[in-house]
């Protein structure tokens, strides 16, 4: 109850940025924010923030530096001011980003004498410091366990250990997944949708029962055989796939929808099968995403 | 405990036909079964099935024929035999086909005198008769309600509606989606084992969480869009999307994996916000699925 919060400072005021500030003051926090546009602070101040006078004052206001900004050219942009100010400081940087961007940041940040841990934020700013809002951190295992409580305030924090860059790269993994997730169930939103088949009534068995139980579990089935680097076809090989594929592009023009997307799926199996994995297990298919085309 | 369970022929003993059969055989039913190769009915005489001498013999022998085979031409070669012994039958068939194929064998059922249901197993043969295991059924409501207990003991019996070609059709959407999204995952998993991250590790944030409750929960939310034909931007223009694959493109490349995944769905991003839908919602997307390429 009467536990002492510990000050933050928020860097970046975008939409992102000002829910961050905008939780940690909620939640208690002495929150100082500093912004390139100085007018987007005054929402915050009104809820009790304190503007910084120049960014060299918004590094000095504390211990914690939750940086939000564009990208990470940005936050060279913003925080090369404060100079000496940065010396013993901690930045948790939320900015999207590469892994050798978030690599590069590190040695910015040691170069500078100040702690660094890179993150990656998994939700919507209406969705921050919300019950089950994922906040992904990479890096400096100390300046995790010394930040976590506050970092908690924002969404859960989700350590993936010390190498900087795979915050950003489990999060531009995940958005990857999710893009062909997406347009998957458009495609066949669309099919039933040719017969009359409203979008609502066929997430009810896509999302409620498809999503998680067949594809999540097919998914974590077959895992292993993708660290084991074997491919048994134990679920039946590759090559069958392509047949399944036929068939979904022969009912999409029977029934007048875009061929494109199983189109697509039914080449990338091929050429996993041309690279001699017919008779494996689908997730062989990976051997040809693993190496970047020449 | 005494109720007297009713008598079921399956014709078509591929590896499901086998496990229907089994399953039947299992719960207490009277099973005969016809295959074109009758050296596959050994295992389930051995169990207690009756083997029919022809088709004819199968067709007479229950009122409730369960037929398996590879498509629907198999179901003609194999069914017209049976001739007038057709008549006051009901079949119910299992074949994986298109909508098309689906309406065409309601009339040939409907000129034999049969009734007819189409149906579509959603799990592999090991699953039949295991709880949670869906399987869809569109036709005849009529037929569906009198053999509804019957079908239960085989999988979960989902009825679509009168409609012939939904059960088909559902089954072949719900795969082009689940290809794309094993497709997405592979390329994730690729992106974070340029990094050295397990797949089975990756799993417990991709499969775990990030699958049901972000992919499911963004469809659930979209999906009226979709009914409604309106696509506001609430959650962002689409074309904010091409930005990320742009991202997503940038990171495979610096991590050496394959672009093809992220490419192509930048394209189909690209294609919907030059149809005018780049300052739509998501799903919008539909919008170009839709419509077949001409
Ligand atoms: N919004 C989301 O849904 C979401 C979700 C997850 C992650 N993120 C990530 O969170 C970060 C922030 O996103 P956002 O949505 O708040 O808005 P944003 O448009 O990505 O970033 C805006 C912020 O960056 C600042 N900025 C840009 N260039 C700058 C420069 N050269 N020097 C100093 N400041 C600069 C802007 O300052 P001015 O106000 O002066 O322009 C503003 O504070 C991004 O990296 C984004 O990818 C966002
Ligand atoms: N296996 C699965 O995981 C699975 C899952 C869901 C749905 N399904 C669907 O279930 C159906 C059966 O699949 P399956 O895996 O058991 O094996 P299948 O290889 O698809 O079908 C084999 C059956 O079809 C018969 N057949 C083929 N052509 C025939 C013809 N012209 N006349 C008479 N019979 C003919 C075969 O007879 P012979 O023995 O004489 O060759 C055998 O009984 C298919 O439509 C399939 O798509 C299968």
């Amino acid at each position: 109850m009467t536990e002492q919060k510990s000050p933050v400072t928020v860097v970046g005021l975008g939409p992102m940025g000002t829910a961050l500030a905008g939780t940690l003051l909620d939640r208690g926090h002495e929150v100082t924010v500093w912004n390139r546009s100085p007018g987007k602070a005054a929402p915050l101040v009104a809820k009790g923030a304190r503007q910084a006078s120049d960014i060299a004052d918004a590094v000095s206001a504390s211990g914690l530096l939750v940086v939000c900004l564009a990208d990470y050219d940005a936050l060279y942009s913003a925080l090369a001011p404060a100079g000496e100010a940065l010396r013993a400081r901690v930045v948790v940087n939320l900015n999207s980003g590469t892994p050798k961007e978030a690599n590069e940041a590190l040695r910015w940040a040691e170069h500078h004498g100040a702690g660094y841990l890179d993150g990656a934020i998994m939700v919507p700013p209406a969705m921050v410091g919300h019950p089950g809002s994922v906040f992904l951190y990479s890096g400096s295992a100390e300046v995790f366990a010394a930040h976590k409580d506050t970092l908690a305030e924002m969404g859960d924090p989700t350590y993936l250990g010390t190498e900087p860059g795979l915050a950003v790269l489990y999060n531009t993994a995940l958005l990857s997944m999710m893009y062909s997730s997406l347009n998957g169930f458009l495609h066949a939103a669309a099919l039933v949708g040719s017969a009359g088949v409203a979008a609502t009534e066929f997430t009810k068995l896509a999302v409620d029962w498809f999503l998680p139980s067949v594809i999540g579990g097919i998914i974590k089935a077959q895992a292993p055989t993708i660290d084991e680097g074997a491919y048994p076809e134990d679920a039946g090989p590759l090559e069958m796939n392509i047949t399944t594929l036929k068939h979904i592009i022969g009912t999409s023009e029977e029934q007048g929808v875009d061929t494109e997307i199983p189109f697509r799926n039914k080449e990338l199996l091929e050429k996993a099968a041309a690279a001699g994995f017919g008779k494996s297990s689908y997730t062989s298919v990976i051997e040809v995403l693993k190496r970047a085309a020449a």
